[in-house]
């Protein structure tokens, strides 16, 4: 998918636009939330619970949310975040198979009434995303689950992002320049909107 | 409080009633969960947000609810846990001050139905409590506390034990001896209220 290219991008979009921001992500993000991640990625003999997951998701969630993304957008600054609730309702929503609306419950609960701006949806057929993931070497928790695991997730992040203005929809198995080349643009739309 | 000691008393008071058990503790009792354990006692120079405190008590508590105390449950085994979701009213809401009602809302979600059968509630003033905490050797991140947090907490175990007929007070200020008799005469009481 080219997401650790795209954020560095987006963030140099942002740069040479004057824009004041943090990058930071999801699970983790803090010390704290970062431990949660940790918990989450590894790999274990004993089967996690779909409701313990979530409940961890949500965790790590809130932990960056208060102690971090807050204070930074009370200062001004823009928050650039890879993956936040989005992720959840496809992984833990699609992917796992949990109720929608147990998990909007869940937002609802930690987050109030806090949602993003934007989302850009980074989009490939999984087999792209599955392959790159093992050229990175061992995989995770999520990682080593099957295709069909993941086909779930991407129809789930593309069926929020239907009709939903705050999403911007990017083809990732364009090439690299081309994927750069609409996420600039798309930050600068985002920056020219506020003026 | 001497709450090893009695959880010790009451099993072997299941033992020598030929009762099926099993002895587990909260948060914990799968190896997932004393994960999530350790993250939540670790001392550590990050604030810990509230929710945080309170998602994680809950994502172990649903891991060690669906993967261990169920299935004992529906083998037909008595369950007795150290500390279950009284003490999340008790140290998340009373000593953290999150709302009762936030608390309730969570504790639907993860158990449905779910609640304990009967609970016993070793009560000591807090004095004697946090002196034996001390004893043990290096706090953890609650009993680093201020008396007024364990103040609180032990107001509302008192609280939700009033007037509510599962729950058995015991007086832990009283001699070894004597705390044990109670627990030993309320074990056998509920297992004849069973035949």
């Amino acid at each position: 998918m080219g997401k650790s290219t795209q954020i560095r991008t987006a963030a140099e979009t942002l740069e040479s636009l004057g824009v004041d921001f943090v990058v930071t992500r999801e699970p983790g993000g803090t010390p704290m939330a970062e431990a949660i991640r940790e918990l989450l990625l590894a790999p274990r003999d004993e089967p996690v619970n779909d409701l313990t997951e979530l409940l961890l998701m949500f965790a790590a969630r809130a932990q960056h949310l208060y102690t971090y993304i807050l204070p930074a957008l009370e200062r001004g600054q823009w928050v650039l975040c890879d993956r936040f609730t989005d992720a959840t309702f496809a992984y833990q929503g699609g992917g796992r198979g949990v109720p929608r609306e147990r998990i909007e419950l869940l937002e609802s609960f930690v987050q109030g009434e806090i949602r993003p701006d934007h989302i850009i949806l980074l989009d490939a057929p999984v087999e792209i995303g599955m392959s790159r993931a093992r050229q990175r070497g061992e995989l995770d928790r999520f990682e080593q689950e099957a295709i069909s695991f993941f086909q779930r997730i991407r129809d789930t992040y593309l069926e929020r992002a239907d009709g939903d203005s705050r999403y911007s929809i990017v083809d990732a198995s364009a090439s690299l320049g081309q994927v750069s080349a609409r996420v600039k643009n798309l930050m600068c739309k985002f920056h020219a909107d506020l003026l």
